[in-house]
């Protein structure tokens, strides 16, 4: 047991990944934002906002600037955001004259909302490079055993007998779905945050949008208004998270029932040992799925509980996605690996012949 | 209080909306079932599966049939669905030659989802009916106090000055993507599920496609494949119920903020009166809003945990859905009509005069 | 399918209490409504607050109030309650001079939260019954078959030998713990809520106390101070209630995989038909059980968000109670019946023998 | 952000509870594991299961084990849990005739349950500690305030005055029950768990009660039968976590709304600060009162869904505890701190008087 299972250095092995989690570590976090006030200035440079200078300066700084990370969590505490005082740390390695155009116009919204963006573009990547992994090892299943006859179950009954290629259908297909929608969602989430205190851009004047579409287009973001209130699309992205969790879940739950000493409908390679039953297999990996899904089915109803944004930006409401939306992020990544592994372990597939064993 | 507040005599002048729970009465529900096996009569009949006369009569029976409401409760006691003994009902009204060719290939699940289906398109078609009506408020709020002065809060304090069109803005925003969404969402649910008890229809030979494709095109569904085991499409729409549901909390939330008395920024005809105190003003209506998304925010978590559907068929998981989807939908619908009942109430809106009135 | 399961006419066959259900009637409601009023008036009379005449009035106007439902709800739309228009009414089936006695130094929440708790107080000890009546049946399958070889399985695959007595062994002790803590929880639960319309009964004067405990032993609750915002005893409730569905649940999950075709352990009678297989027996009464622990465990978590109640009365807050407790008590007492009628069906329980048959 | 915002360098300023999070660390956790394999090894030898002289070694060895933790968490992916490598390790470092000894009779279960147990008295420990602290900090509220009018607020509009003392004793009051509870829950807590791989501790023949009493005794835990399936005494205490969460949400909601500019009825030292606004005051410790809030009503729904634990060992269900059960007692941690912060930080409290000024 640890706070986090993700950053357990023992559970991480049933249930982290590595490589998602690294988009939330706090460096990326930092590096990202700090990508962000660059390309602000360079925006703004390139609109007449602040002097060129000023931007080449700025940029240089956020290069080179290696955080104090205690004062910036001290000043979290204070402050609910790290924002402030990174900027007043980023302000403090440029002259005087420069410093006042780092972070020009700009909230610390704008800054945390776009840094998070930039980096779910990449997992998202990850995951979905995954999902292709994953249909490709269901395609090996059902071309090494699909014609298998298989007893299908209904409400935990024995039906009818289907093949081992109606059930590997009904895994695939919707995750293929899912990975196909992955693409509407992207383009809802995939957006620039430029709003400044209250979401106007007044500070920039007539400059607002032209900046925000120069830095959009810098950062591979499409620019189409604010959303510092409208949480619509991280929401709708925790759901995504989690329905590919629960089309994992429902393989974990299948293998497991398949898997049964009693059923032996699958054989799997390299199932877990017990501290006390030398005889066990246990279907570890299948198990793991179900949880999966059902942690993430429960993560999400607070992503949907964070919609309830009060005025122009809710302290708790958007802390509250914080919480919740890496954790689901990793959850599914974990769960693709797990699935990715599972289903490259699957040594036999179909029912037992007359010998009571399962068919390879 | 009642079992549920959609249906309490009371609560649901408050909570209800009598015409999205129409779709979900029993009746309803029964009704679409037998359109159901009527029209796969039909289709069967037109591919040569069954007897032309038999689809004839067993359409003029589904017309007819007057369902015993009573028996069909007990068998729902003992088999988990009404189907079977709605098929029973339906083939003692019919010649014995006759009723072997009712519900012919086709199992209980097939009935209920495509029943479901049928009534989901219709309330989908109020729903965004309501929305777009809502829309329309908005924009006529944003042409009456657009341009009156607003200020601004962040976490819960005063920030700097917008116009009310800003605020219009942030609500309308999310609404119309909402809106523009359910083509999309609609285009995976809105389909015809005809599977036979495992979703091989083995019981049509080669004649599965062809009658799904007919019988859909009657039904006014798609017709992809059997989704029996895949619920992801309800979820996503539950995602989509609770989203809008979301939006119209957010709308909630900021109208209660702006009509606290000290803040006085927003004035609503119509507010609640107290049975202790006369001179209150409750802003019920915007605190409804609230309600009604921090509910659908909690039920959206099982519809997720649904997903985990064991095998060819879930009795525990299905039956899951029938306790939250239904009453998401009418939370929504509810949701739209006291927005719409809100937004026509605002009599002035933006920050109060020198002399302490809100503008007009 | 229809918007509440509980009052569907045919899904209330699987998943409904009449029994529990008819204390959360409107009419039940209104009845104890009414009560309240009355010894309210009784109380303050007692006391001296009221006149004695006015007391006996009040009481003889709420036996014979036949509410206007239709006006009530109206005006629940307007208040976001219908204790205005129920106290307009009562006031206006009595003369002037009295009318003004009516609802003396009470408000709405005083009314509807006690009134409330005297019907929780009745719904408990139907639950209790049941959960002693389960209990007896459980003892009953130990003595049946407790000395029955049964396979364990961990992690879904074969362990060791136990007796049947084992598992029920562990499907008793949490549900007896969970009676016992009933005690506990309905200390918190049953008490008299009265406040006056901020909690103070500032209306009362020095006599509030005294009010307050009379009203109390005339109503059976204890007088323990005003919770109008503490909402920490309708939680623990709830909390009980999805425990209870739970414990309810693991029973359902087991009985279901041990009912496994493949596993023959338990034999039940009256097993669930199916539309198109003839040759099912579905285990439709464990599905459900798990289908409810499912639903009490999501519901649970709104009950838990509105633990955030602002200030001295929240709307929002107070109303989403309403929509979820009354369905978790249905729940639980559905489940309860449930686990009766799965528990007094059992025919065979244990290991098959060797000639493959379930041990009777 | 972070994947875990408790243990993000930054995040865990706001949201972290570094004493509370040690006990979840990896190496909380073995360390209590190996109390709990030399315990129970001592035991043993006390009743003659296992030599005497064995037991001394494995105490030795557990005192002196430098667990490798890279094959802990690769065999965690394979195994699902980590002690059967654990146990592994130790047997290494042991001699042949004494290795054997090692986890006689126990399963992994017995092991990470019990060790979750006994970090939890510890934790329980410091959480009932800052209780305490905090009922002392509100007390001082209602010292320094208690007579100040207040203008009580029901449904978000202004209603009747009430006084400082009235608020404060509304916030106390729960906390004050909920803290006396803890005795309760506690009680159903902290026992050990000892069942051996399925619940029946057979390796252990007569001697197996004998063994729990003594091992029980030395870990300072209550021996009341073994609960591996039953997982109620959790599922409490999740909900005893989130309940306080709910209490201080409460409080949260109530200060955020109290210092609004426009009501002005607390005052508050060392408010947040913006990036944008130099003006700003920000409530950053009552905001993030109702997230944690909101988090841990989020979670606790999770937990019970767990309780769904199929037959003698559910891998899926157990898991999920251990991804939850952690973040919510380290959130209620972080609440309680967040809070006496909050209530330490008051510096004037009561309706501003006619200078516009919070009375002090």
């Amino acid at each position: 047991m640890s706070v986090s299972v993700f950053e357990h250095p023992l559970l991480s092995g049933l249930l982290g990944d590595d490589e998602v989690s690294a988009y939330f570590s706090a460096s990326a976090d930092i590096g990202a934002m700090l990508r962000f006030e660059a390309a602000l200035a360079a925006a703004e440079a390139a609109e007449g906002v602040i002097p060129a200078r000023a931007a080449e300066k700025i940029g240089a700084a956020c290069d080179a600037l290696e955080p104090d990370f205690g004062r910036l969590k001290q000043s979290t505490q204070r402050d609910g955001v790290c924002v402030p005082e990174l900027v007043r740390q980023l302000r403090a390695a440029l002259d005087a004259e420069i410093s006042a155009h780092v972070h020009f116009g700009a909230t610390s919204q704008d800054v945390i909302d776009t840094a998070l963006v930039l980096r779910l573009k990449d997992a998202l990547r990850i995951l979905a490079a995954r999902l292709d992994a994953l249909d490709d090892n269901l395609a090996d299943l059902a071309d090494r055993f699909g014609e298998n006859p298989l007893m299908a179950h209904t409400r935990m009954q024995r039906a009818l007998p289907i093949r081992v290629a109606d059930k590997v259908t009904a895994w695939r297909r919707p995750l293929s779905e899912l990975g196909a929608r992955l693409a509407e969602t992207g383009g809802r989430l995939l957006r620039l945050q430029l709003g400044g205190p209250v979401g106007t851009l007044e500070a920039l004047g007539d400059k607002g949008q032209a900046v925000a579409d120069r830095l959009a287009a810098d950062l591979g973001l499409s620019s189409d208004g604010c959303w510092h209130t409208d949480r619509q699309a991280l929401v709708e992205l925790a759901g995504w998270f989690s329905q590919v969790s629960g089309a994992l879940g429902k393989i974990g739950s299948d293998v497991a029932l398949l898997a049964q000493n009693e059923v032996g409908a699958i054989r799997l390679a390299g199932g877990g040992t017990s501290s006390a039953m030398a005889h066990k297999q246990n279907p570890v990996a299948a198990e793991t799925l179900v949880t999966l899904a059902r942690f993430n089915a429960t993560l999400v109803s607070g992503m949907h509980h964070a919609l309830v944004h009060e005025n122009e930006r809710s302290g708790s409401a958007w802390t509250l996605e914080w919480m919740l939306l890496p954790q689901m992020a990793v959850a599914v990544g974990a769960g693709l690996n797990t699935a990715l592994r599972l289903t490259g372990a699957v040594e036999a597939f179909g029912d037992p012949g007359g010998d009571g064993q399962v068919q390879r």
